[in-house]
């Protein structure tokens, strides 16, 4: 078996044995296996495909790049949630706390925000002190003692899919379902989870802009999870607009305590009881997908989830005071209002361009190496269905960059199409899926 | 214009405009286009194909990488051969000389041996002094001189091509028929032709092993030949046994050295021929095939062609003594006959086994950087369709390692199929091309 025979079965269309696979990943894991042999080989898997037992050896094969969590000691049904990333989506700072709340430990590896979207742990860490960076034996540790840790991708998680995502990435090979499939499983497989649930994003604001496209990668994610043993559902829901009024990483953070207190926006907390009821159910904490979504809205109105918040703010030495007193944190030097330009009614919003703003301000980066200012963002105040009246507030923009502030203002601007007639709300949850449904 | 994109384009099949081809060849031959990035874009151009267009534009941005030599203040329509290689191919040292003395300059960048087949380079430097490592400035001057110059590919030309193709050899991107021809046509277009004359080999010992493919090869590069403004017509010969009855760096100059004192073998001579008429026929020094074939017949029966070999090697530096005294040249020192079997009829020889059969007594190289035995190789005494009783020598090995010779018989002995009956002598020559075939 060599690296260019396994190269050229790919190439000719040919079904790769599981074998082929792990030597494949072991070998580029290794150093033994050259870039540009990886490069040709995910080229020829981007054109060719991988099916469904290729799909799930690859993921395996990454998997075992690395070190795999065992949380088996710790009692209850371990469930995580993934999401394929948006605007505003802010969902996972919610749910730990919420679910963990609810009995069902949760045990969670996020990333960052790179482009458009942000990340889990960019938010966090604006949380003055937060730690992310701890290793898989103080992860297990925290999960025992709190049932919940929010933790970053160490660097014993699958280094295989760390070295070929940064290389996808500058050979054109990144849009593939299967290879995205098995780089997000990987990870979450490496969790120590029992069950997954998983957020599908489609639309403006997410990488699969064509319900098909995030349909079949629902599918996809779910028969790599179920073949590697673990219970995995799927929501398909809507990213055609920001999730929640807010997005930035402090602006983020405002608002999931806003949440926790009871008082958060519709939207967001349609989607996140959603995925929460899901994971109590999955956690076996509910009879069903109605019954868990109860069990989330009560942790969240006995305050029990904010209880639960804290208690992850204090053990990942986060600084709880401004959780509890939000109005003592840091503000932008400047801030700028987008205003409507006409009458009308909110018929769309380009949520990739929001996002891109947001970068803009100083709230996200381009480049991995980007400095991030955590006190940048967008407050929205102006949502798809909204009647809007000419000279109305849309957005408020938060910077310490006045030029930045301007650009992101101009592309905010164009980002909002206004309608003449009356505009809906858009449908959130789009589509449930499970095994049934592979 | 980004790499990335240019990749994506034609991983999506869409056709590259020549200043996207030329971008991209550019930023690899100066270092910005990484190795990893040009090892995704060849696996998408061997999986979607190239169109006549990008090909021809493929081509030239390969030949502008480097220096092209410019022979138009030489007098004549100056035209070379090239063949895609086999075993036992030595027509290139036959008939430079002969097209040479029939008065049409041949200006010869040749290459090395490498796997099963020889290479004209390593048959020359088996005459003792013969340098053929000369710069373009030199190479222009031996052709004003003698009207003919055989060197290799020296570091000006052609260097995107040089890097492209080590990449394609580790990345299972080298059997494309794009790819190859772009490879082959960017270093004959370098070196200063008006017309070229090819021979497409087909069958055991070629690279191509059916005809239609070598049919395919030999139109793509004539569409190049003639689309870059050179007349350029074709011969699909026999290569389903070696060449004349030599294989082996001295033993195919000696065998070359018969056939100038007109001592060739019958199938080397009908290949020769015809090549040299084609090349004497486009070089305006015959009407026609027939009659360029005609004039070759006489320039080695008139034993002008020998003595315009006995010029080149003088010019190039090397020990004429040896090519009128052969019997001089140093012996291996050791030889080994392998015998038939059974009595029979030699139906097929693997001949791509006897190409590595010479490599392991040391006439050839699996790795560019093998040292070669001059000395070593295998003569032939039978070749298909020649009857055989029972302890007939088939072949004769040199070499001077016993443990190579051992092995080389037994794969020698495992190449011959004899048959029961009677057996034919293949068709040799077995289809001409040129632009109306295309």
């Amino acid at each position: 078996m060599t690296p260019y025979e396994i190269i050229a079965l790919k190439r000719d269309g040919h079904e790769l044995s599981a074998a082929q696979i792990k030597f494949l990943i072991d070998s580029y894991t290794e150093g033994t296996l050259t870039d540009y042999q990886m490069a040709a080989w995910l080229m020829a898997a981007f054109i060719r495909g991988l099916n469904s037992t290729e799909k799930h050896a690859l993921t395996q094969a990454m998997l075992h790049s690395g070190s795999v969590a065992d949380l088996s000691a710790i009692p209850g049904i371990k469930v995580d949630k993934h999401s394929t990333g948006g605007v505003g989506d802010k969902v996972s700072i919610i749910l730990a706390p919420v679910v963990a709340a609810a009995g069902v430990p949760v045990p969670m590896i996020s990333g960052r925000g790179l482009g458009h979207t942000g990340g889990t742990l960019d938010k966090l860490e604006s949380i003055p002190g937060f730690k992310v960076d701890y290793d898989l034996a103080a992860y297990e540790q925290i999960i025992r003692e709190i049932g919940v840790c929010l933790i970053g991708q160490t660097r014993e998680i699958a280094p295989a899919d760390k070295k070929i995502y940064a290389l996808r990435d500058v050979t054109a090979t990144v849009e593939s379902i299967p290879l995205i499939s098995a780089s997000i499983m990987s990870k979450k497989l490496a969790e120590g989870i029992d069950a997954l649930v998983l957020d599908v994003k489609t639309g403006s604001g997410a990488f699969m802009k064509k319900m098909e496209q995030s349909e079949e990668l629902a599918k996809s994610l779910i028969e790599i999870g179920e073949a590697g043993g673990k219970r995995t559902v799927a929501f398909i829901t809507n990213m055609d607009e920001p999730l929640g009024n807010k997005v930035g990483n402090w602006l983020e953070i405002e608002e999931c305590i806003d949440a926790l207190r009871g008082n958060g926006p519709e939207d967001l907390m349609e989607v996140t009881h959603h995925l929460c009821g899901a994971m109590i159910w999955l956690g076996g904490k509910a009879a069903g997908l109605d019954e868990g979504m109860a069990i989330s809205r009560e942790m969240i109105r006995g305050g029990r989830a904010m209880e639960k918040f804290l208690q992850i703010v204090k053990r990942q030495q986060g600084d709880t005071e401004m959780i509890e007193h939000p109005e003592r944190y840091p503000r932008s030097a400047h801030s700028l209002e987008v205003s409507a330009a006409a009458a009308g009614c909110v018929a769309a919003i380009d949520t990739t361009a929001v996002g891109i703003a947001g970068v803009e301000l100083g709230a996200g980066r381009m480049k991995q190496e980007d400095v991030i200012d955590p006190k940048a963002g967008i407050h929205i105040h102006k949502k798809i269905g909204d009647a809007v009246q000419k000279g109305d507030v849309l957005a408020t923009l938060y910077g310490d960059d006045p030029e930045g502030i301007k650009q992101a203002a101009a592309r905010l601007t164009k980002a909002y199409t206004l309608g003449a007639g009356a505009c809906e709300r858009p449908k959130l949850i789009l589509k449930y899926l499970d095994k049934e449904h592979v």
